[in-house]
């Protein structure tokens, strides 16, 4: 049976210049979390949340991870938890979200000033944090507070963890969690998440998979010291000659990664996941639009959002230690880093990943025959995720997406990894949901990041909608 | 005949405190030329050296060069041209010379004030310019002095020519020295550089031959910006994937370079000029200890000096526009640009070389089937140099080498440039001698450079010494 939702989106509609004015609120506290100047900002914006909780009747709790690890004299800002409802006859929904922000400065290019929420004629809501994540954040409180202004009981149990260093590593937050999970999130029944965007900008989706990244790095040494290219030209062998020639053969222009039996670690395409990318709205013009230009591996959708979601990638960042500014320096570098990462899918195991790399990169300098030494080192790893979008976690969210926005939803994964999502799924051992609000050009890490006023509201109600679908969705 | 320089040498040594002064009054001054707040004190030491030019009765002009090009606030330093001596019965002697220098700072790990001279026990006299182009600048007007004061004939015409801004460039000195060569400079006979450095430490040289340098750029783009690897891994063609390819596949671990047609265009080594470098005063204990490591290319020193000196070397400096920090970064640089140089040597012409380069480049990038642009261009080119180590003026530098330290001096060649080198021969027509003072260890531009008391002195005599010689030595 569909909830009878029409009160609680009519009590939205009617609040949305209330709910904007609280992201004007939220957006006019630049909470910077890489920023040591902006940390008591960051404090302020988690005391801002706490405060609109507790004004719901959440209990809340602000809690303290301690210092900043690496900036001792930096204290880390709390994690805001709270719990509303605490009804043994309903289920209890986690959700998560964060109320730390990117960067931003007029000077940086932004139309509008980024700590001023601004909306222009076509509804654009510009403003840092609008949409990533403090627009997702409040979507979650003014849920609450609709609710109880159209006096319609709420469907749930909803926990809350809004962390404030997400754009900062989110330090600490793993111990929290797992801390927790027998603890203040003990009665979990599902996680939802909702801190990711649409595919494009027209059709909402669900989001049921994340690719891992296993990022390494290849150390190559040889002279004491830098060398004058002039003086020792031809004479020593040179580091950045084995490093680019490595950093060479890891992958190929067409995507093509270059270490042996990596592809066999990927899961087989069956038939049946294959159907499913034709579907997806989603064009290569789109793609083409976000690239800025025509240089796609793949003429397709089907195989680029294969290439994106299921398939492994390999991309070369950079090299530390070597010349790389302007101009032209005659340094032969004695110290040379190079910087690339692995992005894994499903069945790839980090630890296989990385017997495979070392392998091929010790190989292939052994190949050159160098007297330089070389180091091949894993500097961080995280998993891949993915949730069986069949779940009633899944179910309730396509059912609520449909009813607010009038179409079934896409299931997509994404390229990218969302770290804190596979940690409360390993800690709670429930099923996540990752549900966006917002639209695929919001500019979340760049200049005019915006959300869409149309996101934010029917985001609200799909939010609230979404907790009356899960409270009736049956087990499966 | 042998000159009689008796009297000049015991004159100089008699004068050692004084001309040691002098150089502690220069190297106080701190004639950064590369750092906008030292101009003036830069400035302070061209007039300095005027001073002291004119109080030992040399006609002397500050010359002006104008605004120096993208920091037009800023005046470029004067260059000091001075004659001393106008007897139309003497040979004209053209002297070259800096005196601005190296930064410094104690910061750097300097163990002395790098703006004090600081002389230890073992009379090694430390302090930035000491060697790098005090020392030798001021052991002409010591010369000069010390001819004054035994009452001894100057044996030629000098032309000096002392620049400030060798450390940043040699802005505008090249068009100063072609404007000036039918002028002030119109009757030198041959031209005397001292601003290199023996190849070890015992065994003074005469250096007959430098490299050149073509340096050049491979700028790969794709993505309209940088993009997240997450986000677009798999889907777009990378750039970087494409530059460490084509930067792999210019130079081997053992500095063969890998570009068709080049090793044709260097002249062929004949039996004679291979028996030179067997006595060389050079052991592969010299270069390990320079290197600080055991990474050479060949194990013995004749193939080590013809590597440096007569053949050409390739190296890769670093990549522009990746990711050059610490840490890790998951991104794809939207447009990367590589940075790498030819050391070139006869008979190379640097248009035949670009012309071998761009090819090599642009057929590698071909072979990659890449959807990304590139451009490899020339970013600058100074030509090789080789004289004749049998004319007049290097065959007088020999004799007094011998005289004043008591043995043939090696004939050298140099693996680096020094441009200025080139613009004199060119625009005097006449043989460029490079007559080094200091040694192997002197740390021109590191931290702790000092100039040994001995080689101060004794170089002191070497350049008069020089002079007499040259007065006398019969045309060839």
């Amino acid at each position: 049976m569909a909830p009878q939702l029409d009160g609680y989106f009519k009590q939205v509609d009617s609040m949305s210049g209330h709910f904007i004015e609280r992201l004007r609120k939220a957006v006019a506290i630049p909470s910077v979390s890489a920023d040591e100047a902006r940390r008591p900002d960051v404090v302020r914006m988690g005391e801002f949340l706490a405060q609109e909780l507790k004004a719901l009747g959440a209990h809340v709790e602000a809690r303290l991870l301690g210092k900043q690890p690496g900036l001792e004299h930096l204290e880390l800002p709390p994690v805001i938890v709270a719990r509303y409802g605490n009804d043994k006859n309903k289920r209890t929904i986690l959700v998560y979200g964060h109320y730390d922000v990117q960067p931003a400065g007029k000077e940086d290019g932004w139309a509008t000033e980024p700590f001023e929420l601004t909306i222009d004629d076509k509804g654009r809501m510009f403003g840092r944090g609008s949409t990533d994540d403090k627009g997702p954040v409040l979507g979650w409180l003014n849920a609450i507070e609709a609710h109880q202004k159209a006096g319609i009981d709420f469907p749930v149990n909803l926990l809350m963890c809004f962390e404030g260093m997400e754009e900062n590593g989110s330090e600490g937050l793993d111990d929290f969690i797992n801390a927790e999970a027998k603890k203040f999130f003990a009665d979990t029944d599902a996680v939802c998440i909702s801190d990711n965007y649409w595919l494009g900008t027209e059709k909402p989706c669900l989001t049921y998979g994340l690719r891992g990244v296993s990022y390494y790095s290849v150390e190559v040494s040889g002279p004491g010291a830098d060398l004058h290219s002039g003086v020792f030209g031809g004479t020593a062998q040179e580091p950045m000659t084995d490093l680019v020639r490595i950093l060479g053969g890891l992958v190929d222009t067409h995507g093509k990664i270059q270490i042996a039996g990596l592809d066999a670690l990927v899961a087989p395409l069956t038939a049946d996941e294959k159907d499913l990318y034709t579907n997806i709205a989603f064009t290569m013009d789109n793609l083409h639009e976000s690239l800025g230009s025509q240089t796609t591996i793949f003429p397709d959708k089907e195989r680029t959002l294969m290439a994106r979601w299921r398939y492994p990638s390999l991309s070369v960042h950079g090299i530390e230690g070597a010349f790389s500014q302007p101009g032209a320096k005659t340094v032969i570098p004695a110290k040379v880093i190079g910087k690339f990462s692995i992005r894994t899918v499903p069945d790839m195991q980090p630890e296989d990943v990385d017997r495979l790399v070392f392998k091929h990169v010790n190989d292939h300098f052994k190949t050159l025959g160098s007297k330089n030494t070389m180091k091949v080192s894993l500097l961080h790893a995280g998993k891949w995720w993915v949730a069986s979008p069949n779940h009633w976690n899944f179910s309730a969210a396509s059912k609520a997406t449909e009813r607010v926005w009038g179409v079934k939803p896409d299931l997509t994964r994404e390229g990218g990894s969302i770290p804190v999502t596979l940690t409360f799924e390993q800690a709670t051992g429930k099923n996540v949901l990752l549900l966006p609000m917002g639209s695929s050009t919001d500019g979340a890490h760049s200049i005019n990041e915006k959300l869409d006023k149309k996101n934010y509201i029917e985001g609200i109600k799909l939010l609230g909608a979404y907790l009356h679908y899960v409270a009736e969705e049956p087990l499966n």
